[in-house]
């Protein structure tokens, strides 16, 4: 096992000697860091109750669309996955076919941090990952997991989480993050996450009803638009007072818009009884956006955004296994233009915090840095999508650096769902930047004292200072 | 000769000595293995006939529009290099003008293989090409074609190739193919190609007449719309029974568009009498791609798409020169909601094998992976366009497997008609290869046996997976 | 100081050893070579006058956005910084205000010239810029700007600048070029440019009176379009007789169109009474640029583009500082079908040279490099906005080479009205033309004499070639 990729101490950083060692050295500055999740998908319960985890192919495959996917891809139907809550196999079936298609995943970001969540969290020699040890590797999982001292809130420790912020419905009584904050016991922060979406898209599934009794329960006795607004308003201070720092939207494009209450009223209403076009929805959302920025600059809480992808792309499967199941495909999505009603009225507030993330690469250099580079509230979200792919990591180094530097970015987001594989994720972050600043400072554009304090800003203060933890 | 670059065995190779040393352990693994050769423009009838090729200018220079184009752009009139049949100049005068440009192509990827081509198949010495030998070069090179050795079945043999597909018109009679099939003597397999552009495009001269020559000849009787989609059917069917395994097409974007019948036949209609608009022409078009892609269900044709050029953009050079004269130029294409009504249709069905290929470099990550990443149907097209540019393939590659992986591409495409050309680009991807796994290897991504497998894979099973050869 | 990265020799050139080596004798070709800058800001009166340069803070902070939007995006407001004039504060304490700020320039473009300038221009120890020692390292550039050695035509001399292209008002008497051609101890070249942006855009503040002005005292007794078009005409020979040889338009898109007279007089005069809707500004400006290519035809002004910046994007930075404070922020831009018009029309025409820049990555590769690969008049613009960014640079040529060569491009252009970061700005193209070429070299694509020659001709002769110099 000392041979494997995985804990090789040279795994992700470059071939060249003078600039391997560079960054060897900066890695060793903040590989011990804590880990501060100041977004992800972790839910919050599983902490609160510390409830053993499932077996392995609950726990690692059948929730991972970015796994099934290339599964689905390569001939295994996700019915065979246990995708969407089908039960047609059995677990270990499932594990089996990930094992048949395991080398599929060499060269992808998944593959990066399965391989080290498998070697460093679970202890398998990954050389030995195949079809013929399914029934093995399967059973030392699960030995793994049915260890008493592998319950989530001590793995949470082991694995030196600081902060970890959940994704939250509006109306979550957060009562699993109260429980956390009031436990001595427990020292991490365990954050909600303000997430609107559903409540905001017209064509969520059930939104009228959703929104009526958001309304019902936080509208302060108002109805309609005005209801609506102040049950938003209320349900991010109950967020706040929870402990929440961000709120995080999911649009459909970066557009933001300005609307007056007559005209924002009326596509309410219109949203309401079903009645709206397409074009009234998104009219809506980018309204809402506005708003919310809006809200924002009153109780303080991070703004970040998630735009640009065509949510379930395939109807047939949408329709079988449900959302999140392997087919959001992303598209072009520009923020210039888009987000400027946003920023024009926004854009300088005192403690005002945008974070735009992207899964178009394009708009790194061209639109997300200049705007970062001026605006005092925009901070460069991570790559979305690319996170944890290396090569991916460097193009956005490479693409946001020479506009913008090092102090405008959000640092490291996880945005995983994936409890187990968190450190993977932020160690496979640790030695992209690492890589990145060594071959800044081997080719003399930085000095090895600078790229030594950037690291640590980066790993450690930016993350702090985007979501003001 | 012996320090030509095109000799040099580490060419297109990294420069890190450690790096080099595995990609050149790479490379010896495939760079024996028969040429594969999916997609390209190559004269099955010159193969049928073993035609003598014709002098060095006709063959090299004038219809290879890549080459001519970086002349015109440095001053050579189209009329100086035979370009669209002109004849104003000798054969050697258009050489000379080569020769006296030839140093323009460094660095480019016409350069590369022109390179090689010039040495390892014409034995000259790529150091002594320049205006002051370009009489003794033309000579060489005519010598050398004169050789009764050097005739195209041979050199189909020398050159290793196992399988060649050409690019062919509906009606074609594909004899050229018959004879070489039924020929015992000649081993390689050369597969049409169906193509049907012209039949579906209503801007395509003489539109009209082709079409009603189709319905006429394989409509089975029937008229209008109904014959035209039947004579497709029928005409497809003949390919596949005369070894075509693929059915391609270039059009205009990547949309697609499932019309009813009558809504389709009014649009058949205009388009036949010339009265359809540009964006009924698109329609229709998009909606052709739809029914290409639900024939290639039925009769098996991998169905490969080569969207988002803007054909012939100089009007004067065109009505003189004709197409392929060297100003295609490539615009912004996108493919994620284009192509959702055929893939909500067909991207699960069984054997169906959709490759998309693009020009627009943006929707390597953001949209082609991720659609090939879930879809079984859909493999990723090698980058057209970039196909044998050493670091248009490190970005294409760098791209897509952090996605993807190296299971879902088509494997290389040189999409070629110059035949001599063909060793050149297959060596230059196979180097290209081995550099990019060589990366991975010393950065510690992947282990140095599975590059090794994934190289073969790559070079000689993936086009066979994708193209069902 | 001499550990310095301002002066490390290897500086910005790549870190494995052979390839550093080939870049190192690759740079030594060209290092001392003059500086060619056939587009820039540079005041003409200032080298004609002989001005003696401001303070510290007036000179090199608060006129560039480039540096202020940085700061201001960490939190310095822009009238502590006297951006647009304002003057709350002294230039001491913005210089004091920048060196707070000084380590977050790391790995930005300006940082790499402010450092560069810094040391090899003031002679300051780039270690020890600091908020402590912000008072010293005033004093200290103060002392040398007070010195009568350093005067604009001393540090012109002393830059070894050749030719110098500034950026003029087509009303622009050209007084201060004219004395400078005409004095004899002045041995450079100082070029105006003809910019005639404010006389082409209906939105620019006071456009009615500037155009009627151009129309009186250089329309030869015409009226209206007609007058304007002949104002034009004569304005260009004007600069063409002081030695012009470019115009520059920093148009909206690179849309061009090409409108019959008596609707372009139609447009023209709706923009002199205001009356414009913003898509008759847009028609307008297209069918602009169509003429100025025209015109461009005739008289031999060599056309520059600059497209794609949405100008001054939040309204209360503008109100309050004006424009060229820091937020104008690109968009995407697309080029195949926008410039048709232009090259149909022109862009084979004898003599017509056309340069398009552009801020949008993607199009280097997918538009720029093949229309440039094909049409003589086309010549690949520097990558404007990443002009100085050594990776983006590196891009760049990674993205346009491999279709066009190196024979197509316009050589390095400064862009800078910063006069003292112009030598910083051109070392670092050097040094990043030759770590491109050395990798080229590396790895067995273009021979080391090759690489000798094209850097040459890169660094001198395109510019010259391009720009008619």
């Amino acid at each position: 096992m000392t041979s494997s990729i995985a804990t090789d101490p040279n795994r992700l950083l470059p071939a060249e000697t003078g600039t391997r060692t560079i960054a060897r050295n900066l890695l060793a500055l903040v590989e011990d860091l804590p880990i501060i999740s100041p977004h992800g998908h972790v839910d919050a319960a599983m902490l609160a109750d510390n409830t053993p985890f499932p077996d392995p192919a609950t726990l690692l495959i059948s929730p991972d669309h970015y796994v099934t996917r290339l599964l689905h891809a390569n001939g295994v139907p996700l019915e065979q996955l246990r995708v969407g809550g089908t039960t047609e196999v059995s677990p270990r079936e499932v594990w089996r076919h990930f094992c048949r298609a395991w080398k599929d995943f060499d060269g992808t970001a998944s593959g990066y941090w399965l391989r080290s969540e498998f070697v460093n969290v679970f202890g398998l020699d990954d050389a030995k990952i195949s079809e013929e040890t399914a029934d093995s590797t399967y059973d030392a999982i699960a030995s793994r997991l049915a260890d008493p001292d592998f319950r989530p809130r001590q793995v949470f420790s082991d694995f030196n989480i600081e902060v970890l912020a959940t994704t939250d419905d509006p109306l979550d009584d957060l009562s699993a993050h109260a429980l956390l904050a009031a436990d001595d016991t427990f020292t991490g922060r365990v954050l909600p996450t303000f997430r609107p979406d559903a409540y905001i898209k017209f064509d969520a599934a059930g939104f009228a009803e959703r929104v009526q009794k958001l309304i019902d329960s936080a509208g302060d006795g108002k109805s309609g638009y005005a209801g609506y607004i102040r049950a938003m308003e209320n349900r991010r201070r109950y967020f706040v007072e929870h402990g929440a720092v961000s709120a995080d939207h999911g649009s459909k494009t970066a557009q933001t818009l300005k609307l007056d209450e007559a005209a924002a009223r009326e596509l309410f209403d219109k949203g309401m009884s079903g009645s709206a076009t397409v074009e009234e929805a998104d009219a809506f959302e980018a309204h809402m956006m506005y708003e919310m920025a809006r809200m924002s600059v009153v109780d303080g809480l991070v703004m970040t955004m998630h735009p640009g992808v065509f949510r379930n792309h395939h109807p047939g499967t949408f329709e079988r296994f449900g959302g999140d199941s392997g087919h959001d495909i992303p598209f072009a999505t520009t923020y210039t233009e888009a987000l400027r009603p946003l920023l024009a009225d926004f854009g300088t507030a005192e403690g005002f915090h945008f974070v735009p993330f992207t899964i178009d690469e394009t708009v790194f250099s061209r639109e997300i840095a200049p705007l970062a580079g001026f605006y005092p509230s925009v901070y460069i979200g991570a790559p979305w999508w690319f996170l944890d792919a290396p090569d991916a990591m460097l193009r956005f180094r490479s693409a946001v650096t020479e506009t913008a530097g090092f102090s405008r970015s959000s640092g490291f987001i996880d945005d995983t769902r994936a409890f187990c594989s968190i450190p993977a994720r932020h160690d496979a972050s640790r030695r992209i930047e690492a890589s990145f600043l060594a071959r800044l400072v081997a080719e003399r554009r930085i000095t090895e004292d600078r790229a030594a304090e950037i690291i640590v800003d980066i790993v450690d203060a930016a993350p702090r200072r985007a979501f003001k933890l």
